[in-house]
């Protein structure tokens, strides 16, 4: 049994392979009268599309989103939204090493054990470009919750840490890192530089906020906001944490100092810190919701790794081919997307029981 | 819209209030002709019982559980499996302070924001009461993958994290913290102490690893085990993170490092690492399926903090009653009820599409 | 795989057999602030009881409801909401002949081919005493669509059906048989006596009606209301058949026959004719909605039937106990409960699409 | 809140509207394995296809389908199987009589009130056209039960019913009514044919027959096997009336009339009778699974009929255009995607919690 949707109210579903001739989502629930064109959700798949810099995979792709459906004279109708972007650059190659040898650290042995057999090219389903299909689906689900604005950056990358004094959103955009920090950006330039160079690849962090979420979106007890959000992220390739507000760091703490002090506001409480990520029981607080993801560093590397064969051989791999040596990098485009995807849901949610 | 679900092919649904008459949980999906009485369940009740020691609340809880549908002649019949326990101590108090302030950190004001309302006793349905159905639906999910051993355990409390060099399994169930560690077990009695005397409170890591889980089980792209695991125990009340395998340490690393080499065994691969906790694209790898849970501190401490009543008025609200001066330790049967009830809904849900 | 649940945005899960202790409902998604009272289910339950003619089965079952969970202070909180029936009536009488032997017609032998084995006593889950727990539930929705009236009757027994000319609302309640026409109530008596006394049983159809639903409830393409209503119906026990309007009928006319008119109307278009029984693409139209329900003579009779037991041998079995003569009687309660939970749920879903 | 995703196993999503680009299907939760190629899907949507004889609509669609995911080396690989047909005679014409006026009997009133305005040109996403992509889906489900046969008729146009004595399932092919009954053939070539010349419209039933199905397969109590096709086949357009084995007419009888009397068997009992239509309690009997759907006269007609324009002023409408003058025809091969495609559902389910 497999699950490619996602959602509850605002539900999507995605299909394709790295090496198809094209991915698509389905996003259906979306409410009707919203004006959608495709130049409302190209500007994300830009934002996510290999091969801008050197850092990023080389594979060219367009990626151009057609919507094949669910619109009607500009506007949405209510009706499922289908969107395709075709692949085009499925570059010839040989994959007779990666078909016959499971690479560490890939889902080349699960999807064998589970399938009994595996589309080998790229990685098939279990590639990183199923992502694109996320993310278009998330440009849309922008629209839904207009009112919201959602931000996300590289907060880490191979442990070097952005300082927080240094934040600048306006940096966010202007180096290939998404850091917001221009001496952090600096810096791992030449960090960067040296995995690719090394055939190696690196971790990072990626921080994601959402402003504008009013008190009450969630809806307890196995639909909380941080749980979906925890799905969400960790579902995104490569992830391995997720951490809501202070995440591990509150473990340390004690009770005195996590607390986020409530004070009379203009518009319900204001908080005096914001320790828990704007989500208490599972609900919004109206604060920022704020969630943090650790990527694993890619395992396409080209420094050997011992492995198996299919039969069940000992010998070693190396991944070649067109890959990201910081798959964290590309990642903030797809956090930013769950993000928009499971705020929209839970506002239609709420909207559902409480009405409003 | 409200959901009290969690799960796809078993299927539980859990109700009830901190002091409401009962609550209780309905599994659905059960296989049929597995032997089961309220004595498989009720070990689980108890480890999670309050009041057992002085490290946790004092509230006196039997926890007894009643089995009222689902079984015949000692197995259940595939049909759902409904379970409850009586509440029984609901100490008449004085809730008006608590009705009229919002006690920060707690879901109080999230839920008024979302329902209008709240049922103020002892934290209504956003207590952590409501685990007690979980642990009792986890101890059927363990029958149904009678091959996985499921086993948690406290790896750090307020910051002091275990030495993995002193790990002995036999020590968990030895000391009032599930901890594996005599010596760290030993520090943390005066540290938790210590809190509880100043009226605060610590938070804590849970680690919970899984074996004999077979290689295969998980559902890309929306359903992975990773992606479950993650929303599962993110749901868990206090829980501010969670990481698969090395989680965000992974995020530091290079992907040499990271890399989990394989070597022909004798049943599929043997693996010479497990940075990845045993879950590669959203599958099982074979390898033990290893989680840790970030709790954070309760927010139920007797020192002071700001906040503001239902009417927008600045006060001050100490939170008293009998809690947990560490919620995490009793969060380990909780973690490992979750682990339990998505491992056995993941072996059905890849024996109905893989058969098997 | 089993599912216990049903609905979507309003979902209920059903729990417990004909004989253990007790069986109920859990209520969830229902929206906050909606009084609510044992006294507000107990009609219901009271309209379905058996015993209260001898034209229904003599168990004498009080159907107390209590709720145990979602209720603060009178009122709905959003959480779910916990209804139990206990079981008091479950006669002790020897089930050796229905252990060993299939009763054609019931679940005995697809029960026992799916699951193995079956709780046999009083048909266990499959039982129509389950319906109690979703006539409980139906009340419960009932209250979130306040401005929708639900009204069903029993139209037809044993093929001999009502006079529409003769329908009278009042009649309903004041015969034992739901009937709304005096004289066919009148002869019914006689037939479902006769019936009674063969030791047989007699079909019947329920037809239901709900004035005061708004145009625009459905969801299409797969949650249509229609087809929601069609599920919701034959999943009643001894339903072999669901017509919206004018059903098969509708069939075996032409278009212009089956048309129904518009004309302009105070609020929305008025309509000269309901075939289409309110429902137009799977969405509410303003017209009342209405349905029809063909309920199949109980195979429990006290006529032999030929049979094989579990081991393969043949046989006869005749039905002894407390049966109804005729289920579909109170299949009424049960058709119109399921009519208001599927309403109350698309009154949901279509808030968290459209708004309003 | 829509939803366009049926099936809980095995589910598939439609999309796509009558006048856009294309429509189509995503398959997801196939098993892994199952050879697949367009041709297997082809001849199922060939004959559904528009434009082959005078008695179905003008419109011509090659109906090619394009399988765009989910199949590797001509096998299913277990992830989503995405199906794409693209409209080509969506021939240009003067839509703006349908949309300023409402077509009594259509869903274009339905769709305005609940989303404020619709795609108006050929229906939307409320044609018919949509049953192409679950025709498609439906090919696919064959596939997964291949053991299970399934076949599909018409058994009575405009009232005129076949004469079961008559039945030659070898006629079904060779006449343009897909029916059985070469003599009732005869009949309903004029009989279609004066209301097509009439500008009119007539409604049928189709029979539906699904033999090999193994008795087990349903899932008690929301999830019934005869509650899943009672939703399938009410979904379907034009569809108001839906039976399992003698439906309505089991309604009629007495309790030793309507018993499936059992006689020792094979493999399980044999059955003397199938009025049960092969399902009881929900689960199938390993008795052929027969269902009878209703299908109205169109409401597209030429014949004017009374209706309203959005602004609510009054007027009459004549739906000009390509039309089916007796859409149950066509739904052959609907009802029969829509028998596959729930029975390989419940094959799936059934094997999640039984095994086997």
């Amino acid at each position: 049994m497999s699950f490619n949707t996602f959602g509850r109210a605002l539900r999507f579903t995605t299909w394709g392979e790295s090496h198809g001739p094209a991915l698509g989502a389905v996003v259906d629930g979306c409410p009707p009268g919203i004006a959608l064109t495709e130049t409302d959700i190209q500007p994300f798949l830009d934002a996510r599309k290999p091969g801008t810099s050197r850092f990023t995979t080389q594979r060219r792709e367009p990626d151009e989103v057609r919507i094949l459906s669910g619109v009607f004279e500009g506007k949405t109708t209510g009706t499922p939204i289908s969107l395709m972007i075709e692949n085009t650059d499925q570059r010839s190659k040989d994959y007779s090493e990666v078909a016959k040898s499971y690479r560490p650290g890939h889902a080349d042995y699960a999807y064998d054990a589970k399938y009994g057999f595996r589309d080998y090219r790229g990685g098939g389903r279990s590639s990183a470009r199923e992502t694109a299909a996320r993310v278009a689906a998330g440009a849309v689900a922008r629209l839904i919750v207009p009112s919201v604005s959602i931000r996300g950056w590289v907060s880490a990358i191979g442990g070097d840490v952005i300082d927080e004094a240094n934040f600048d959103a306006e940096q966010i955009g202007q180096n290939p890192f998404f850091c917001p920090d221009a001496q952090a950006a600096a810096r791992w330039e030449s960090l960067v530089d040296k995995a690719r160079k090394d055939g190696s690849s690196l971790g990072a962090v990626v921080t994601c906020e959402a402003t504008g979420v009013p008190a009450g979106w969630g809806a307890p007890i196995y639909a909380k906001l941080d749980a979906d959000l925890a799905a969400g992220m960790m579902g995104i390739n490569a992830v391995k944490g997720v951490e809501i507000g202070d995440g591990f760091e509150a473990a340390t703490l004690r009770g005195e100092q996590n607390a986020d002090p409530m004070r009379p506001g203009a518009n319900g409480p204001d908080f005096e810190a914001n320790h828990a990520g704007g989500i208490a029981g599972g609900i919004s607080t109206g604060q920022p919701v704020r969630v943090r993801v650790a990527f694993k560093p890619t395992s396409s590397i080209l420094i050997p790794v011992p492995t198996v064969t299919r039969e069940g051989e000992a010998g070693e791999i190396v991944t070649k081919g067109r890959h990201d040596p910081c798959v964290g990098i590309r990642g903030v485009p797809v956090v930013e997307a769950m993000m928009a995807l499971i705020l929209a849901d839970h506002f239609m949610l709420h909207r559902a029981q409480c009405g409003g």
